[in-house]
């Protein structure tokens, strides 16, 4: 072994430092979806658009957003994302594209950003890989636009200003144009899909979308209402952590803990403050700044054992039955589509609710596996598929019990259509690049109630076209029968043939209809019932009566 | 629509704000592999332990090192981790644990740890769960121990110092004391798998561990020797990026290029430095700092067109074939291992490099799929199998050439214990809580190569085995066969029956090993080739001649 004074001389030696947010993420950037030049390109124009929605949608304007993505040189792209929204103050806007988590979204309330990354993160993959520093345009509506151009300052993370300038113009909203490494590419990952998906999901919004080869596309705005503004909550207290309460409570400006209780968690009044105190032992009258740990923890493990209401759902903004509906008709075309909207329930103390489209049948393709979209908070996530809990779930589902094939217990096959979208005031991404949805059980478990609900209905209409079809079916084989049976009549009774297959047509039609087809199990039965049953026992007595004289009036006799 | 006035005012009074690097981890703690309270658990061991083999090796110091996990109440354990290590000198005790983003780790050069985040978000989860301070002991060898206790202020990211204090001790090492929330499991991904993988891949450390049931397992140290130390390199000019080289540039101390390139960057020396500088039209003696992004942006497209030579390698420090051999046969006691370590390479301008170890057969169970043991910078690597470049390249390649199942083209079946380890200066992990390694094409491609060729020695392996025990069946066949035989020789020739018998198997033991098996395509087929058959006869024309006198002497005659 060493001498230890060796080991502490290089150990003194050790060269310690710190890092700032910007650095790690730059080094990280596959943390934030900027892994590869497809994804990257993607995850740019996704940021500026979400932001954009976000901001519209806050501000109350149906959002008209406009996207271009065009090659500048190979592998080099500019993208520029354009709103109609409220803009950003001139004093705002370096701090809002220039530093990492900054923002106005870090509240409990439901957003597309959440974090206060995403388009800082895309000016910081801009400047790492083209050098190009990022412009931004915004009109607050006084007849300025404001133009910068910025990069971030790696080392402090701390917005870096190349230039400013203001020019005199109407209007309102916000410009960001972005130059960045990338690859385009069409199909299930693509930003074409991504607006695609945002357009189902975000009916009110108008957006426009030149494509690197100078396509436009429009997706039409096709509900003339905004959501309801989400509201901003509190932490509920079964769900808040003990680290986290303690620096609340150190935070607050409430002078007493009963204060703090009842206005920086949700749902307590001034009975569950006694409850929760006698309970912890604490007067609610001390100052909330001076309980120590172990204050802090009876407080906690007192709230745990009280009952307290869930936290409140109203702050939740789902997209709509209807909505859905209208967006996989739109995009899909299926023949028919099963809708299910959960009812607003917690996961942690945090506010959620799950929404469901099926769209079966129809412009879907019949082979293969359903296909999947996954939303959060309104924005369709396009990558890691497989480790979703929106996928667990559906995985999860017995879908032969609704009719629909799985083999391997994976997902269902068939022309299916699932669309699944999830709503809260905090959706717990497995990663910053808001890919996937963590797996808590209480968010799969809502998924999958969803997910059967929906089965259940498509069950039922499946079940009724497999009855339509055999009907269908029994129809056709009994008029195609009935033209020997008129053939025969007809010499016998010597009625005109065209008027007995009339006849025996009409008797078809009126009461074939009726026969009734049960679901058994896993096949499909038909039988004709009782009804069915006295149905054909008419029917022959109708026929049997035929040979008398006209088809029409006589209705005695036997063979 | 609103009016403008109202919409400025909105924005305007929209609270932005900011926050720490520390609270940002604190909401997504999940991104640290801190997501549930079991693999919270495993995380923070994993992190203490991490940091205790990577100080030793740095010092050169034979690592022994105690884990002891307790439970104190339901769902809160205590875990100690201490080290016989170079300790941590006074002045940064405090931010190498409270601090998120601060370390000695950043630079190129293969450790476990590489960000500075792992044990200070440690620290942030306990305080976070359990409100109790971090307790750090630390001695560098003077004779003394510094105690702290400390949590880390959120909100600034800086160190919050609870207690401090000296006192007199000898030796030298660093101790850590964590109380959080966790759940402790056995199995896949538990802390005891964690350790028994660890001493695997570490065999010149010595761990013991005492489990939360009182029970104390003991590593044994099996190799006396540390590994090299791993040499710190710089950026490739091929993997460099854009944005990178332009802060490093403006950061450099260099005070013209042609200094900054052979020193900063790594393989380039003065004639390179003439031929970039040319190719970019830049004057090797400018002032980095002076450089626009338009002449580091030809800077780097002239070092892409300019040849250099791959990054070293010799600064990676792999396990070696025989500490990985010895690792699989200590822990699973198969009865075959292929072992392949294959040359360093490099992805990004980074050097990495594969080791492979397969165990076959033995006490490995031999139903079900393939158990596989990841690990990146002798890390194991115990979540997230499924997506990563490790589970990936296995998946890839096409086991039954090598004479393995491999049912749906998935992991392979049988009696496999499959080990790959990955060394690199820089482990692209997928989150930061190191679970799975990115699928970088080039990393994918090497540890599938290795697979291969490790697969190419399994399949010789069990050819051999399969010949072995085709040949032994055809022994124990002739073997038997013999006694039959021996009493109608004795019969005729009146020799006693044993003798014979002796002889017979003296023959077929000699001889039979000759047997000639060859491998065909997947089947395996028995030839006795062309040496076969002139045995055959010989076989044949020695038991013609027993009739004639002792079988032993005679060797003529016919039938």
């Amino acid at each position: 072994m060493e001498q230890p004074e060796k080991v502490i001389a290089r150990e003194l030696a050790r060269h310690h430092k710190e890092i700032s947010v910007a650095e790690f993420f730059e080094r990280n950037k596959h943390l934030l979806g900027f892994e590869n030049p497809t994804k990257a390109l993607l995850t740019c124009v996704r940021e500026a658009v979400d932001n954009a929605l976000d901001a519209c949608e806050e501000a109350r304007i149906l959002p008209d957003i406009y996207v271009e993505v065009k090659q500048v040189e190979p592998e080099k792209y500019r993208i520029v994302v354009e709103d109609n929204g409220p803009g950003i103050p001139k004093s705002k806007i370096p701090k809002v594209f220039g530093k990492l988590l900054y923002g106005s979204k870090f509240s409990l309330r439901q957003s597309r950003g959440q974090q206060g990354i995403g388009i800082s993160a895309a000016v910081l993959y801009a400047q790492l890989t083209t050098g190009v520093p990022t412009k931004v345009y915004s009109r607050i509506g006084d007849g300025k636009t404001h133009i910068y151009q910025l990069y971030i300052d790696v080392k402090k993370n701390e917005p870096e200003i190349i230039s400013e300038k203001t020019i005199e113009t109407p209007g309102r909203g916000t410009r960001i144009e972005l130059v960045v490494k990338g690859r385009y590419m069409k199909g299930k990952s693509s930003i074409d899909e991504y607006l695609r998906e945002t357009a189902i999901m975000n009916p009110f919004a108008r957006i426009v979308y030149v494509a690197p080869d100078g396509r436009e596309t429009e997706f039409e705005r096709a509900v003339e209402e905004l959501p309801p503004v989400p509201r901003e909550i509190q932490p509920h207290p079964h769900g808040v952590e003990l680290g986290f309460l303690a620096r609340m409570l150190k935070q607050t400006k409430c002078r007493n803990l009963s204060g703090f209780l009842t206005t920086e968690l949700s749902r307590i009044g001034r009975t569950t403050v006694r409850e929760i105190c006698e309970r912890a032992g604490i007067d609610p009258s001390t100052n909330p700044k001076t309980l120590t740990m172990q204050e802090v923890e009876a407080l906690i493990k007192a709230m745990r054992e009280t009952k307290i209401q869930a936290p409140p759902t109203d702050c939740l903004s789902p997209v709509g039955e209807e909505a859905i509906k209208q967006g996989i008709r739109k995009e899909t075309r299926p023949e028919f589509i099963a809708v299910v909207s959960r009812k607003p329930t917690t996961y942690r103390g945090y506010p959620f609710q799950v929404e469901v489209g099926i769209g079966y049948g129809g412009d879907i393709p019949a082979e293969g596996p359903a296909e999947i979209m996954r939303f959060a908070n309104r924005v369709p996530l396009l990558y890691q598929q497989a480790a979703c809990a929106i996928t667990r779930a559906i995985t999860s589902v017995a879908w032969q019990r609704y009719g629909i094939k799985q083999p391997n217990g994976g997902l269902p096959h068939g022309p299916l259509v699932i669309a699944v979208h999830i709503a809260s005031v905090w959706i717990p991404y497995t990663s910053e690049g808001k890919e996937a949805i963590a797996s808590y059980p209480e968010i799969v478990g809502e998924i999958k109630k969803a997910l059967q609900e929906a089965g259940r209905k498509l069950s039922v209409y499946l079940s009724k076209r497999t009855r339509q079809r055999e009907v269908e079916t029994k129809k056709r084989m009994l008029e195609s029968y009935s033209i020997e049976l008129a053939s025969v009549l007809a010499e016998i009774t010597g009625e005109r043939k065209e008027n007995i297959l009339e006849w025996i047509h009409g008797l078809v039609r009126e009461r074939v209809k009726e026969v009734d087809i049960t679901v058994r199990g896993k096949g499909i039965e038909i039988s004709t019932g009782e009804e069915g049953e006295q149905q054909k026992r008419e029917f022959q007595s109708h026929l049997s009566v035929l040979p008398a004289s006209s088809p029409k009036e006589n209705d005695e006799g036997g063979e």
